[in-house]
């Protein structure tokens, strides 16, 4: 198999996009421009669930918003003032349609629907419990662990409920809740992924990332903030505390590549936190070039950033196609030696016999590092200097990214003198850790870090009930009984 | 109706890709490689004729090649050391699948593949008179012709009947054929749309763009030039010049938009003009401002060129999401009337409150210059000026690209001033005929000119005998009886 | 919408069918030409789980067996050596998929497949208990509530909480459950619904009817007892009767209807009763005319014994299409009001002038009885007498078998006499309970019925805990506190 | 592979049924119903073109009329009040959609479509003629020929052009064409295959049988004789007589086996025309037995003929599934082996210890009857006796009939005494030719017989250009001289 994200391969993958509305006619519709807007942070799946008053309506689908959420029979079964919507990256093959969220079950008190974006850390502990006493599960996800912990909690109203349920929960979550009571918004203590609050006239809306908001036409009010759970009715809307207090630990990667560049995250724009990155990379590692050429698309804002800094200009020395985004199976054997270059080709004439600084936003595994070396190599660069706008990724992420195990991260295996030879590049340089801090305006305190930055530094804010740091799975038999 | 390309709508479009190879194992496998490189000059269609050397095998679809051309089933089909295949922008509904390309009939002598890119300006005549002879069209396509005159001819070798076809026709085309006889490549005396050639170990290719040739790791050999015609087979390479020799006129809109940036057009680099056509632009109309912004993708190059001409910073000021390229159609009423912003958005955080010019290559109808402009305003712009990397786009074109009407057209509407209002920009300035020549390196010859500039200049380089240049139709019993 | 099946539309339906196979390899091939045999109990569903020791596969799909389980790639999923199907007749629209048998769940103690022929009385009282409990339903399958009693039993074994939730159930059930202790078949203790079982080679087999096993090449061993539960596994075959002893009232409509006339029902030729009913109906009410014509295909075998026992010929004066037994959409008004005969057609020349005896097997509304004798009349028929070899069904079925509600019945509305008007036959006669009875061999118990027969009688076997005899809902506040 | 046809596999198969309507509104929904009523006659694929008076519409698909002609959004499309379609029995495989009927082209006079029942035996010849001059041939169907005989013919008008090309034509054909100038329904000079007139309101129908008129309401008025062309436009209904006057030889197979035992057939009843053979039957080959059988269902109205002759009870020993019709791929190895009886089953109950005489249609290749003759016995059947409603089908169809090469034709390469040894009867007889024509209430003449019975007895009523008599292609270039 052979696709057309060659170098997309070797990111970090969000694993989920949220979006809720409240009060707008036709709140389906809305649901689906702001999934497509947050089509990146998950393109395996999507589901929309609309709520009329009476009725639920859901649909589910494998694949793309576009294609699915703009088909008119399927969108006028979405009935309602009120949906949410959730676009996934992951699980794949024949169980994946069950797993495709919004998960909704009908309880004894009505309909309950929810949009999970993040990972919980105890929920196999939690789910062989709940097995146990009888509770039947339909999917394989994590996040039918809340519905559960839902259904079978003592209290009576639906907010109780699934305060009960959250508080037997670890791990990262922003969750968005359609129920018969109202849309409930909330968020994990720690803040760990983001959520954000918009207005467009009188409908109320959330979303994980700004840019959402503006596609709509709505306008950005503020963050959900960590802790924090907030419902929507007709009653207008109440904000709740129902955790115990914590120092928040917002994801550092949300910046350097799962958000969109146009998305304000935690107040900072993150066009210009990643040309703040490029202009530290610049001092922190300088280097003499003829030109910044920067690894298509994430990379430009950080070289931009290197090159204004180090007065390099700026080229694009790697064309990218603008038909990539899927799978390409490479037909045969004959084409399968070939350095295929589907998504991304040298622009030779420009190279050829030039000295190159590219810049890319990280490294995974490395193997395309090495392809994307060799291209320019091939192409005549007399020079490839590598700088990359991230600390090494050395930890694997249980929040509700999708990392390699930790033996495949090749920063957790080499240190930055052998890398740079195994890809071989004239030289190679990551930012630090503080770099970064500085490139969001803060400074680290490395006692409490003021953001989760486990994948760098191994730091990991929550106890990890169901697997150990290197994500080997705990006897449930022991950990049950806690 | 809404498509993720609002911008795009506004761009000429190229008709047709073309590639086809001789002399490799399951060649049909490089021709979807091939064929997904250039699918920037098509994406509504795709097909591939191989043959085995007893058999022809055809594949079409509507679509783009990745989801057609990668699947098992359908590349094993496909068998044989010799292929065409053909992307095709254009026509929808019940009747497409009939025009998909490569076309192929039985002819008396044998199978007849055919793939073209161009359009016969005299194609309804000849077709009616075919017609009264007996001649059964299948397809409402011009390429149609080229076969039937073949069948129709009265000399005896495939080549001597492809040449008498060819003599009746006048337009633009470049020519892909498989015949029991070989792979014929042919473009017409005046080389309108452009065809080179290259080596793969044995095998030769043939492809509209070069870049198609880097994509599956062959090598460029030449240009196939204006009015010649070579076949391959497995006595070797023979060249041929069956018309009357003619000053060449090569396509000038390929530099400015059809072709990609990584690939060699007529000997020069694609990217390099384009850097070129935007210092010229700087040049030709300067202006104060604090930054350079390209309309993505197509404004990139040519924003650079701006940048590094003016010294004026290049910046992200629009960003385009990832996940378009295809119709989105708008769910509900509810949300027709939002400035959807599906495929751009504004970089705000970077705009408020900045002077910005604005980079684009090219203006159509207009219609999507109001929308940007409006953007960069709505994003707290303090300034916007446009500048356009083309001159006014004031003709249509009969060689393969699909213009709208005449009128449609604004450029043929309004002055430029008039323009700057209608688009509210601050100001507007479209390069000089002589400046985009001037970029190619060359001096404009006024009474000859070096190039097809028509779209621009109206200087049709062939007699229009289907319809007048305002693409009215003559009356057919008139010209049929020439 | 028409359908094909004019006249079947005024038929009860069976709902459902079932198949199961322990200890044979490639189990699931067995099940789906079981499911085959017994597509006329329900055509609207399929499914198949199997078991290959450690894992559970299934697949269901809308529609016949046939096209959906004759598929290499699906049948090759279906691994292990023992496998349970199920056909289904009713739910449409959105929900179907989640309905579609057998029902599967991951218990604490392993997985649970279970295909249900019958239908539970007090289900909606059990699982409005089971949800205010916790239980998330994913069905609205009455079914359902067996596995959620079963997954909260505090029983033990398998068996002990598959007799648990047994107990709490009221209604008919002949069940298959696949489990890691082996296949479980069960039947109520008043036997409504029929299984059997059989055996091919060291296979151990259980079907709904004989066909089933006939179909492929198994032997018939015997029924399963009304009460009886049979679990096969490595240790062989045991049998257990955990519930209550209860007289049998096994389904007469199975003789009449339901089954297979090659059948062997209850230890009786199904094709041998329907003729005693049909040479009963000739004592009961007999006629003089010239020929004796089947509504076919049912109402064969009973018009073959009235044309033996009246000396009458036999004839086919009614054609049917053998294309038929799927839906027709309508296409246009033009032709909505045509007396369109898609499923069946006189046979004018025969019939013209002739009196007839229609024998067909039942009225419940009797709109087609209706459509049929006009169908005579208009194919010039000079008498047409109606014989119908049930008595006429006045009662709705709460044990798994689709009756409309009871006011649609006509029988429920009307006198004989009237029907005979309504229907504009010159006579109409039914066959009595007792003649029914007669012909099945026995003599009505009237105190203590040795069927059951309440769609003619009203006298339901068992308690119905949701709704009244009419099919009312009973308020489940009252019903659930009992 | 398995089917659900077991025993049809061994018949003959009529390649067509067509049906016509003009002056109708929505007239492509009588012609879907029409069709669905012929479907017996072809189950492979169906067509439908219609003409609004401006424009022809058309949509043709694989399978069966019903799931593809009863969907609004086609129907809706199919506008206009003439229309005609086709079903199709045939070719299978990647080509089989170009093949499909109506055919339609684009003539220089305007459209023409043409549905054909029956086959052209100089096809191929006329085709290699046409394409040596230039004629471009899209299908592998015979029928093209005639359109581009049409196309290229040097008459106006197009009864003309028409009568022009069916003059060069030999074989059998009953067509319908639908033309600018009207809807033309034409009979080959021996009327070797059937075509009926009838009339709906003010609207003229044409239809294979007289079945499809009964359907949608209409009433028979006349059959299209051999040799006559009928046109039908707005200034009424016109009979031309274009060719040379010749004896009919309409096809005996219709009554034995394609048409529906409802049908009309050259004014003769064929329900009553088969049961006749029955009695024929009965006198030619009388035998004591307890049960006359039929093979259902083709078998049951010579079998009730048998019965009434003999006296011998009717009786359901065979009892068809209803759910058949496709094909069923068996699924895996260990199933292969067993006898199945997914179409099929014996009435064991009633069989056992019994003498039979089974009645069937034909014997084609006899690996079916083995199979019948099998399932008797092994249900217990004492004697089993087979009485064939045909003679023996010793000679290939070349008129449109899908028969096997003569050498599979078990009756030319076995003796009746050997076939009742292979088929492991008890006593077999076929009814004799004459007693075929008695049946029909002729007496057959043998110098000039008055049916087509070339299968029986292999006398062609006209030459064969393109093979010899068993089905050898004669070289083309000799016939290709003439």
């Amino acid at each position: 198999m052979l696709t057309t994200n060659p170098f997309d391969d070797d990111k970090l993958r969000e694993e989920c996009g949220i979006f809720g509305i409240w009060g707008a006619d036709n709140a389906a519709s809305f649901v689906a421009l702001g999934l497509h807007a947050l089509q990146h942070r998950g393109q395996e799946a999507a589901g929309i669930v609309s709520f009329d008053g009476h009725n639920y309506h859901a649909h589910r689908a494998m694949g793309h918003v576009a294609g699915n959420f703009d088909r008119d029979d399927i969108m006028r079964k979405l009935s309602g003032k009120v949906g949410i919507g959730h676009v996934r990256y992951s699980t794949t093959g024949e169980t994946a349609m069950r797993n495709v969220q919004p998960l909704f079950a009908e309880l004894s008190e009505g309909g309950f629907a929810v949009a999970h974006n993040g990972n919980l850390s105890n929920a196999m502990t939690l789910r062989a419990a709940l097995n146990r006493r009888g509770s039947i599960f339909q999917s394989t996800s994590d996040t039918e662990v809340i519905i559960h912990l839902v259904a079978t909690s003592s209290y009576s109203t639906t907010l109780d409920r699934l305060t009960d349920a959250l508080g037997q929960v670890e791990g990262a979550y922003s969750l968005l809740c359609l129920t018969p009571d109202g849309l409930v918004a909330c968020r994990d203590p720690l803040g760990i992924r983001p959520l954000v609050m918009g207005k467009l006239g009188e409908a109320t809306i959330f979303a994980s990332e700004s840019v959402a908001l503006d596609v709509i036409g709505a306008t950005y009010l503020r963050d959900i903030e960590p802790g924090e759970m907030v419902i929507v009715n007709e009653a207008g809307i109440r904000s709740f505390r129902p955790f115990a207090p914590a120092k928040p630990r917002p994801c550092i990667f949300e910046h350097v590549y799962f958000s969109r560049p146009d998305s304000i995250v935690d107040g900072t724009s993150v066009y210009e936190v990643r040309k703040n990155i490029g202009a530290e990379l610049a001092r922190e590692a300088p280097i003499e070039a003829d030109y910044v050429v920067p690894v298509p698309d994430s990379g430009v804002p950080a070289a931009i950033g290197f090159s204004q800094e180090s007065g390099i200009p700026f080229e694009l020395g790697i064309i990218r196609s603008h038909y990539v985004g899927r799978t390409f199976i490479q037909p045969t054997q004959e084409v399968r030696h070939l350095g295929v270059k589907l998504k991304h080709n040298a622009n030779s004439a420009l190279i050829q016999g030039k000295r190159i600084v590219l810049i890319d936003d990280s490294i995974v595994r490395g193997t395309t590092s090495v392809k994307i070396v060799q291209m320019m190599r091939d192409a005549g660069a007399k020079e490839v200097h590598m700088r990359i706008a991230s600390p090494p990724t050395r930890h694997s992420c249980f929040y509700g990214v999708n990392t390699p195990e930790r033996s495949k991260l090749i920063a957790s295996q080499m240190s930055v003198e052998k890398m740079a030879r195994y890809i071989n590049a004239d030289s190679l340089a990551f930012i630090s850790i503080d770099g970064l801090y500085r490139a969001l305006g803060d400074k680290r305190d490395g006692a409490n870090p003021q953001r989760c930055d486990a994948c760098f530094t191994g730091e990991y804010p929550t106890t990890l009930t169901d697997c150990d740091a290197d994500g080997k799975p705990r006897p449930l038999s022991l950990v049950a009984s806690r």
